[in-house]
């Protein structure tokens, strides 16, 4: 049976576009996933091709689709649908949003992955406690979600932790400066620092800490400590009731979960004030499948004050 | 002439209490200064002496007087009008609100006195920019506006930046953490840290440190360096458009913001990414004497975005 007013929304990786279509209220009916293409014109045709296979699957026609929403690495100019430096993509400059538009003849929204992700994430508890979504892939930066929306700040530069400076004898980082959170727990830092190759090199990290070597433990020790300080930059600035965290190592959740808990509560052991904020107990780490980023794509533009909270169940494990 | 809808601001400090009159155009039409009592009872006769005086220098009888404002440093639940722990009036709990309404039959609204001296500074400017007040004072905290409102967090702790750790290998804090933004630039710390009692122990370093002496240099470094990491939190995190300083601090204004502002070139200078947010030119030192605090009292439970800005003159020298 035909589905009206269906909301697509994808999650254009540098890997892998993956999408998912949502039933107004909420529920994920269709799922897809793709190679993404590099270039310009790729990635276009991608994001055309797994918004019409999520519409087929929906039994949803053309003049049915609601939204289109489009998460994409990089700097994203929402307004005008454009996103810039997308690296990862072969993208230095593409007007997604009206490209897609044009296209599909479905309205299209854009914005930066994390964004979107913070959005989906904000979604799954379906309360309107401030939040963010911190995202540990190759780097490291979070999402704000005040009140059902996106936080964008003043510049577009809110919810860039990763780029913090917590010690300044640390390793160099990618944006220039010493000892950013982002060289302790982002994952292309750790690769470097390890610096031994691999396909997995966290993975490698963690299995050699496990097998008590001290450069490994010293990694992994870090890991725990990047995440615990961009943790308490969010809660001592914005003032987040919780942190969801996502992104690539999550994929280590169940050997990393207990150490970044640790670590916050090792912080907090010497400091009462630190103590009285419970932080260990407002982090939530994402299971690794979890398509926050395609779920919060979907709804951009749609007025999340007034949507059914998905249920938790879904997200998690739709 | 009578004045109607005379709004009072005042500044409850641990030595003294400083407070405005505001006409309904946001024009200061009179000023007071009073020491502040010690414990409760005295604490609120110094408010309510304080806010006659100034509705009898603007000429407003009582019920006149639109509302009357309360900065006031401790945790301040503004829902009731109470603060706890202003440990500096001998205050452990006390009902400012409800007590003041009573005394002076009109309204009463209570903040902490760095978020109100925020919403003072944010009034400075006008715009809508979401921005910081970053007090550089015995302590380190900064109130945030956003949409000319407090943005108070989920619990309370937004602003809290001064414990924020930039150094693992840094001084113990008071507030049992090593290394903390506050410990470079709060005036306590560099107090303990300088450790030779005086009255003025900043402006003493400062000397020292121009007659050459390293200990002296070091604690200048530092109390800069803490000043531009703590903006580089708002900033990274909140993404404030500008974050005015205020605080004892400003005492030393001339010979302390050069020196500020070449920190956040320095920390730039490396990376293209921070040299690119501009951060030298977001950061804005108040005149020593400028009573933010008190005007932002003020204008505590009005509707700012319908007020006439103040005139930046006004409030820089009023």
């Amino acid at each position: 049976m035909p589905v009206e007013g269906v909301r697509i929304g994808l999650d254009v990786g540098g890997t892998k576009i993956a999408g998912v279509a949502l039933a107004p209220d909420g529920e994920i009916i269709a799922r897809t996933r793709r190679a993404t293409g590099w270039g310009a014109v790729a990635v276009i045709r991608g994001i055309a091709e797994a918004a019409q296979d999520l519409a087929a699957q929906a039994g949803a026609a053309a003049g049915q689709i609601r939204s289109i929403g489009v998460g994409i690495p990089g700097l994203v100019d929402a307004d005008a649908g454009r996103v810039l430096h997308a690296v990862n993509l072969g993208v230095e400059s593409l007007d997604v949003g009206p490209q897609v538009r044009a296209l599909l003849n479905a309205p299209c929204h854009v914005e930066n992955d994390v964004k979107a992700a913070a959005l989906g994430a904000a979604a799954l508890h379906g309360d309107r406690e401030p939040m963010a979504y911190l995202n540990i892939g190759t780097g490291v930066a979070a999402g704000i979600v005040i009140d059902g929306r996106i936080w964008r700040g003043a510049r577009g530069t809110a919810g860039e932790v990763g780029h913090l400076v917590v010690d300044p004898g640390g390793r160099l980082c990618g944006c220039g400066q010493r000892g950013c959170i982002e060289t302790l727990c982002g994952g292309g830092a750790i690769a470097r620092a390890w610096a031994r190759g691999g396909a997995f090199p966290v993975r490698d990290v963690l299995d050699a800490a496990d097998a008590g070597e001290e450069a490994a433990i010293a990694l992994r020790d870090d890991l725990a400590r990047g995440v615990s300080a961009a943790v308490r930059a969010l809660v001592l600035s914005v003032d987040v009731e919780r942190v969801v965290i996502g992104g690539g190592l999550t994929a280590l959740a169940d050997r990393i979960e207990p150490r970044i808990r640790q670590a916050l509560r090792d912080d907090a052991a010497e400091s009462p004030f630190l103590l009285s904020l419970g932080l260990d107990e407002r982090i939530e780490l994402l299971p690794a499948s979890s398509p926050v980023s395609a779920i919060g794509a979907a709804l951009l533009g749609a007025d999340v004050a007034q949507h059914t909270p998905l249920e938790k169940e879904i997200i998690a494990h739709g």
